[in-house]
């Protein structure tokens, strides 16, 4: 099948036990039930995923497990990869790729912010891309990287072969418009922030990776595919039940998404530590909201 | 006439002369041109305003102006006062009021940057309001103050009975969700940044303190009125066009808007020194870009 | 008497009464009792001196009082000037001078921080040193600014035959080396942080304007005299003491440095709203690290 | 032998082959070459060692190579570890202490910033010192890490019996006096920015870790041993020279220390890509400058 690089799709949750174990059957789980959904296919070992609390073992399980749970429905699945130095990217893109990844996102290196200029940002992709068996997709995320992607970066890298697109969850539409006028009519720019979907996709994105879909994948199609039709009045609507818990849940931490997935009947399980799980009375305010918002029946 | 917070309000350019001489007159005119347009009312003195660039007698001056001006078609108008000091803010509402203004934009201090802490903050915006003749706006733009106002800080200054709003140029839709959230029914938010008004009103923002306005006053008055009656793929249309160009302006700078302003037959002018107008071959692109939009004819 | 930009100069605080009203009778006796210390000079209208809190009525008379205080011992004053517009900063510079200002601490504009690049600071500090009768020291002050002076833009300032050096309050001596290498011999760095006061003074700094020059002028002295005469073991065991003290106001903020001096014997006074004054429990730390460093007797 | 836990350390790079291959010859040689100054002891795996570009096997080997080369003269080895989840924090801990480190230099977790407050912080700290067999030093370096680590944070875990110290690469003096105020008298506070050596040390700080020390390691040695002995004046001659290049090092990157010391005679080979050697012409003024201060010969 071929890779539609367009639609809502979700960076998936990884489940870990009380003990923190890796807990692959929970995210097959959850990947059987969002296979009812109309989601457009999934990322794995995104920010959302915990990528970095995963050993290079644990992130090829967690890619063949989703791969295999997604192939029932036919779904593409996304692969995030990365590396403080260009060598380790390269072999965690190939073997994301070995392990049947469609496409991989793909971070930047985040540690010699000083250092991460336009040169060595584009020397850095495109050798990334050069030796990766799949599509590559720009991962923008400057809140936890502290590393930005200038329009003009983006641009230059839009024109390689095997760059085909960004993810923008900066939060800002600004950024979101500039890198589709930089990258031009090839190039897919994909809303990473929930908050920003709708600006993003009235802007011309191509979709959204997005933490929401989790939680409401049902919804955030919705607002994709009212979006497409022209029937921006019922996206609007939706939008901005999904946008508020979004918000909220944003603010609580991955910990709070997970304990809201258990409540919604999915398998979201523990973070890794330092991150938790909120406490109950912690989650009253969360579990109210969504109520409001319609996203948890009573 | 009662004042209406809502809709799209122009936060209109002061133009200099070449020498940066106040140029009042070129002000009126562009007042006059606008009042052939659909923008609910004015400010005065914001960032777009170079509120920071003139003497106290000259603010006097441009708010007098102004309201003047508007007054022909009953338009009201919103003045931009702040200070470091809070008695300085206090006398600059006072003075803002008995010009005419009929709502003030209110900045935060932002010189010891480390000291506007929750409660300092507070405490200023209380005593600005309490003060105040006419209804107060809280201002949030972290961007060029420094100062970020966090949706508690903004729900405990919602009470206030003389807080009737805040304008969010953060650009980030999520802040804007926030802020409805915790301002509560009667707290007017609005879009202080163009590239995000499209997610803001369908969040529930209750219109826009626009740049932009400036520029493409009908544009943007249409992608409020077709959002309001539920035509929204009229507005996401509009929306996308106008989004663009003010990416663009954006990062030029104000001088950039100003010259885009003569070009469509009102009178920018110069801005003060340090900023700078644009010379030609670096207009270049946004003419062409304002043709390809529509903005400006050929 | 000819001025030099050398050894520790007091940024005076600006004392305000319980009603936030200006007491310039406090200042000049402020400044009588610093006659009997070996202060080089004095700065009026700092960060310390809340500038930003005055209006310019108030700035002359404040100048005013220092330079008349001043001479009875025949110490110069630097009067702090700047603005957002390089007009104002212009206009401010002369009414300093005229004042009886021996120099000018200039500020770079800092509200349109994305616009301060290289070129618009340059062009700013060059006009205002153009317009200036007496010498300019750069004031470089990045986390109240935010705006930050290049070592390039230093150097390229250095050259200007009224800019005598720059006042370096980032508190890293890496800044310092940065901008005494760039700046040439001719150029003077003060270090503006007491914290990196030794490391400035061993990198070759000329001196120190330094906050805890008010409330220890003896020590602050002697730490640079010892250094100047070679003695950095006297210079050392000093510099610990005030930079002890000095971090644990900084953190607390200048209502804590003028209750400080109201312990001491100065007349500290009030700070304009919104800053505060630490309530009485708050200050007992302070008091103790102040007993505890032989800077407070018993 | 016991460990000191104070004087001057190298925080060692980690030379690679032209192919980026390790090359643990070079380290070797390297760390015997430094067995003849009075460097009290070697980091392995810091910033300066590429720490971040290394997989857990080469981690294992290069502690192992330092050990060895360290045990001819006697000198430990502090090892750098770290993780984005607590678990791996932990279990690297072990390894380094495994394969023979003295000590270890214990990194935040750097991804989900907006989670790191002071309890996530603390809990990761204090879990990582509960395992790890050998004592802990907190690396605090937010200009990399982007996570800041309070006084209040590190005055809370200064109480635990297994953290030794704290390596404060801030190049702020003001926090390296924070931290020894919250850290008491058993709690070592080492300096981590050559720029910062002389006023840490004059602050009370236990020593340096100092990216210098492998350019100039007799010059840091000399610095600290003068300033413990209270010869001041030698010891800010020296630093002078030493910051001084320091100072345009840094401002180059890892790429320009590396050739630095294969002019000098150590081998210090390529950095990992995405960072880079600077070419020969970049390399000049650095040349020029080296010899200016007396640290390389004609």
């Amino acid at each position: 099948m071929a890779l539609e690089l367009d639609g809502i799709w979700a960076p998936l949750v990884t489940p870990f036990a009380e003990d923190e174990a890796l807990d692959l059957e929970a995210l097959a789980f959850n990947v059987q039930l969002y296979g009812q959904t109309p989601l457009r296919g999934y990322v794995a070992l995104g920010t959302t995923g915990e990528f970095v609390h995963l050993s290079d073992e644990e992130r090829g399980q967690v890619i063949e497990t989703v791969v295999r749970a997604a192939r029932a429905d036919g779904r593409p699945v996304i692969a995030g990869v990365g590396g403080h130095a260009t060598r380790v990217a390269i072999e965690q893109a190939r073997r994301a790729a070995d392990a049947g990844a469609a496409a991989l996102l793909v971070w930047p290196p985040f540690y010699y912010k000083a250092r991460m200029q336009a040169e060595a940002l584009i020397d850095y992709f495109a050798a990334v891309a050069d030796a990766s068996p799949v599509p590559v997709i720009l991962y923008h995320i400057p809140q936890n990287t502290g590393v930005n992607l200038s329009p003009a970066v983006v641009g230059e890298l839009a024109a390689h072969p095997n760059i085909a697109g960004i993810k923008d969850s900066s939060g800002q539409p600004a950024q979101t418009i500039a890198f589709l006028r930089e990258g031009g009519p090839r190039f897919r720019v994909f809303v990473g922030s929930t908050t920003a979907l709708l600006a993003g996709l009235a802007a011309g994105a191509a979709g959204g990776i997005l933490a929401a879909a989790n939680l409401a994948p049902y919804e955030c199609c919705e607002v994709y595919d009212h979006a497409r039709a022209g029937r921006w009045a019922e996206a609007a609507e939706i939008y901005r039940r999904v946008a508020a818990v979004d918000e909220m849940v944003a603010g609580m931490g991955l910990g709070a998404l997970k304990a809201v997935l258990d409540m919604l009947g999915y398998r979201g399980g523990h973070p890794r530590r330092p991150l938790v799980r909120p406490d109950e009375p912690q989650l009253d305010p969360l579990r109210l909201l969504l109520r409001e918002q319609r996203l948890l029946g009573c």
